[in-house]
């Protein structure tokens, strides 16, 4: 398996399907015809791969990315889809996760190494298009990034961020102060969200994933740019 | 001037001189003799550079770092030399920064360019050479990395870190408990002391700088090794 090092010279260079990215910088007219089934189908198939508690999360999640979809003016269909598919991976074995890595030819740094969970994403969106034929590289690109976010991500990507964060079922310190943020902007609530992260990695001493601090400086930063502007 | 965006494919790759690092990589008896003068000799021309307060913190920050290093089993003349001058920069007008930087040939990132005050540790390396005569790379090691660390610092790095959190005349809400880590290892001591910057800065709502994360990381690691051989 490729291994990575997260030193400053090389800091996770690709660490989700370079594909996706290459097909995001296309302007959204030129985008090909990709496959997203019907939502009906995706939930029959998926309910077989969580548990109970883990589908009903996917569920409460999808119906937040709708709302905010609608709120903030992103495809309402591929934000409810991503919604509902950002877990498919949860319920792996945490055995499975690392050979399912060097399966999917995903490259793991020495953070994921020691948390393999931080890998759900990344294998969910290899999963959805093996297993339920999404092929969508927006969808494909937000069930990737939902766990630590990715500095200059989309709309889509940034909504199954944040209701992963503050759908109904979800009950931690500080998610009022996530939720309020998010009937203001998107951006706050990707700020708020990580910020909650951060203070319960330090309490728990574990490593930061300095992807998730630059996604947090990326949109601390074009939060600025808003109030520059507005 | 050189200006460096802090994306994941380029992250801060050089932001302090490359030749300390090389240097620094040399085993000990292979390194040339480096002028280090005498203590009352720095600190009479400190004196004019800094205000009387700065220059308060300085012999405080010097005296903790004498204390480490008799504890750790560092050179005790380089942790205080170190300690005394980190801050030789500091009281630099806001507007002569990033001229220095470019003087110098320092490379500004994007949080540096929005927080100068970032830049002082590594623009008083250089001043400590050419001001104050000294070109131990250890020492200016430490100076320049006194703010935001070094995954890998070496201990004189971590001492003069540790101290300038600690020392008498400070006060701010956690410093105790970093005290109290100063006294059980260094390592712990970092962590402690960048957990509390990151707490100031959430609430500050300011972008965090990747490498205190990354200094935090390595750190934790070498908590984590001494605990497996422990």
């Amino acid at each position: 398996m490729t291994e990575k090092n997260l030193t400053e010279r090389n800091l996770l260079e690709h660490n989700f399907p370079e594909r996706n990215m290459t097909e995001l910088n296309m302007p959204e007219h030129n985008m090909p015809e990709h496959n997203i089934p019907e939502l009906d189908e995706i939930k029959q198939k998926l309910r077989q791969m969580l548990t109970p508690r883990r589908f009903e999360h996917s569920v409460n999640t999808m119906e937040v990315c709708i709302r905010l979809a609608e709120k903030y003016g992103a495809d309402v269909k591929k934000a409810a889809i991503a919604g509902l598919v950002h877990d498919c991976a949860k319920n792996l074995d945490k055995d499975d996760i690392l050979p399912m890595c060097e399966k999917y030819g995903i490259i793991v740094d020495e953070i994921a190494r020691s948390q393999p969970k931080l890998l759900h994403g990344e294998i969910g969106a290899h999963m959805a298009q093996e297993l339920l034929g999404i092929d969508d590289p927006q969808i494909l690109a937000a069930i990737a990034e939902h766990t630590l976010g990715r500095p200059g991500m989309d709309k889509i990507s940034s909504i199954v961020f944040i209701a992963d964060y503050i759908e109904a079922g979800r009950n931690f310190e500080g998610i009022e102060e996530i939720r309020k943020a998010a009937d203001e902007s998107l951006e706050k609530a990707i700020v708020a969200g990580i910020d909650s992260t951060i203070v319960h990695v330090l309490k728990k001493g574990q490593p930061l994933h300095p992807r998730s601090i630059l996604t947090r400086n990326w949109a601390l930063e074009k939060l600025k740019e808003q109030e520059n502007q507005g």
